[in-house]
């Protein structure tokens, strides 16, 4: 029995905002997702809203046009303010509580269904805009068969490296450059060295995506105080999808002895909406090692991360060109893989961060790592589909690529579905590449 | 003729604060670092203060009490609230206006001394805080006889890689776990790999430190727009004293192939005063490579650096051991060594640093890399001292070190001379490890 199940993520739920219920909607009245947003064509602060179906609940006006529980009181008065932040630091109880309150007040039966009404906002007449100010940004490495793909290409022998499987691998990124969905990314210019002895600065030859989820930090921890895995789940707020941009030519030149810098900072993508830890109960599942592998160590190991640290999300990438959009020919997808395949589990990842004393802080954001599938055609990157460049694909249309060319639009997508569970999704993250400077 | 220099910089100046004339002080009328703090005792918020000799002008008191040039009263406002970055966010022009105001105030024939005096507060009566909440820290690499020595540790034959002549090699580091001079450093736990094949979870074995400069950005650049070299150095604000911890064994098993993480992230040591860019006008000194040596590519060139890119800057190392303090024994010093021997200057480190596009935000941090010099004890980390802790150093009271012990204060100074100028400081970096939880 998953106790992590109540009342808000029974299937038969309806909400009054009838889109809703649409079966092909990412946010039924299950989902409940938070991001952040103006108003087309009005110059005004950020709000925070949900997303209900095709419409987004807009919190500075929902605070103040119905009855909340007084214990949400300060966390609805930061929500109105425009800021998630002093949501994301309460307790698991409180967030809950938040959830079940908003699930009760959208629902087919609500008596603030009158209130209500006026403070939604369809989803096409506002502007999403990162959902907090992130303080870190660490991006990790989980993708055991991105990680293995990847170094195949360097050490065709000996492609995961011996620390792989007990270390969960991660770098810090940059956080200023986290764009939202939409944002056009800039071609990036760097060093690039060929066989010449000297290098070039020009632009990218091999830019490329990475299909990743983002999660959003909970509560955090003060400096010096590890969280153990018993406690790591507590911190996990939601989670989003992240496009980890990069640009190879650039990495393979600058990335020793540090690790990738900038071949990373220039931008990373991430969907508008937080889909809450609370929302994805449903699509927990176990985790566990192949045969043969070595298990945890005993400070990255639980019963509970054995029972149910996974999650069951099925990810896409989809690529629509240039020529494409010209023809009006719809975007073609590249992949499909599953979050469950990666290495370690998100608490996993918190509670190695934390090991050292490292403090998290509401708002801060990790990176999966790459996502990709244990087949050839399950790469969650251009560097993996395409063999490192050596193999082209081809697409419906009869273009091929290697790289990502400017015009082309790539998106991630991302949905979790169970028996027994309303199917939710993560809305898309999509960005066009357009010329360097 | 160094353009640079202006009235504030006249070796002559003295100050009503009688402790600036102090030859001693690392705080005479030239310098005035600004900095962050709270009385001892006192409940209060932050508060912007400058150092003169061994007192703190309070920002909060002294907006209200003396007359400024009209140009600065939105910075002087944000100062007297507690915060620093709308300063850094100002032209050159403007920082050097706030400089010159400041100078004039603080001379021995001005007439504010009346009004002032009530607002100086003793050093000693002060907890000084990081300056700013900093949204990014980058560490860079700069210290070519750092990378030099530690590569032959790894590589006997090939000390330097093949990039570091080319790219100024960098990577993100941690924003949240950066510290301020003061704050005890808990020795980190992490995952430890010896012969055995399984790692082991447990406190470091090998706690170093590294001497670093910090900057600080000013202005910055939006998302996209890379600032080249002939703007670079209006977007330095600041620099202080940086001691990036590091657990040498945990960096070891970690590093591959994404570069340092847990390693670094426990607690990074700044300095609490940021010595401005303008006081280090007289100290700039020509940058060039050494014969041989490849030239920076276009991008990263530039006269101004050639002519006065590099920072004459002398850097030292002191350690206090448990016994030394103890025994009342005065600190050592390790080494000394000078930041004109960077491979890279500050410029070319933020021209870099954009180029891909890249935003830098008012406040985000630079750090140096460690700045060893040439000679073998010259080096900036027990890494280098003891050859890998291959050979022991033998302190004056007997005691042997090869990495940091419990207990052991570890002390960064720098301080700037030249002729004709007065020499100013940059206080103390300085911290005591703690024991693992």
């Amino acid at each position: 029995m998953n106790t992590l199940l109540d009342e808000t993520h029974d299937p038969g739920l309806q909400s009054w905002v009838h889109t809703a219920q649409d079966p092909d909607t990412d946010f039924p009245l299950q989902n409940l997702p938070y991001g952040r947003f103006k108003r087309k064509g009005v110059d005004e602060p950020l709000r925070i809203g949900v997303a209900i179906g095709d419409q987004v609940l807009d919190l500075r006006l929902a605070a103040s046009v119905m009855k909340w529980p007084a214990a949400l009181g300060p966390a609805i008065a930061s929500l109105a303010a425009g800021e998630l932040k002093p949501l994301m630091a309460q307790t698991v109880a409180h967030r809950r509580l938040m959830r079940s309150t908003l699930s009760q007040a959208l629902r087919l039966d609500s008596l603030e269904q009158a209130a209500l009404g006026p403070c939604l906002v369809p989803m096409t007449m506002v502007d999403m805009r990162v959902p907090c100010e992130v303080g870190d940004y660490t991006d990790f490495y989980t993708g055991i068969h991105h990680a293995t793909t990847v170094g195949k290409l360097f050490r065709p022998d000996n492609p995961l490296l011996p620390n792989y499987k007990w270390v969960p691998i991660g770098y810090h990124g940059r956080a200023s450059s986290l764009c939202i969905s939409g944002q056009p990314v800039r071609r990036p210019c760097g060093q690039l060295k060929g066989d010449d002895p000297t290098p070039v600065f020009a632009p990218t030859r091999r830019l490329d995506h990475e299909l990743e989820l983002a999660a959003y930090i909970g509560p955090g921890n003060a400096l010096g105080e590890p969280v153990g895995m018993a406690d790591a789940e507590d911190h996990l707020f939601g989670f989003s999808l992240l496009n980890d941009w990069s640009a190879r030519d650039v990495q393979a030149w600058e990335y020793q002895p540090l690790g990738p810098f900038l071949s990373k900072s220039f931008a990373s993508t991430l969907s508008p909406w937080i889909v809450t830890q609370e929302a994805l109960a449903p699509f927990r599942q176990p985790f566990s090692r192949p045969p043969g592998d070595p298990q945890p160590l005993p400070y990255l190991d639980s019963d509970n991360n054995r029972k149910q640290g996974a999650l069951n999300i099925q990810l896409e990438v989809w690529l629509q060109t240039q020529m494409m959009r010209e023809n009006d020919q719809a975007a073609t997808r590249l992949m499909q893989s599953n979050a469950c395949d990666a290495y370690w589990t998100w608490a996993q990842l918190l509670t190695h961060h934390t090991s050292n004393g490292c403090n998290l802080r509401p708002g801060d954001v990790f990176g999966s790592g790459t996502l990709s599938g244990p087949q050839a055609d399950q790469g969650g990157s251009m560097l993996e589909l395409t063999s490192g460049g050596q193999r082209p694909i081809t697409l419906p249309n009869g273009e091929t690529r290697t790289f990502l060319l400017d015009g082309d639009t790539l998106s991630l997508r991302g949905h979790a579905s169970a028996a027994g569970a309303r199917p939710i999704g993560f809305g898309e993250c999509s960005a066009t590449v357009v010329p360097a400077r």
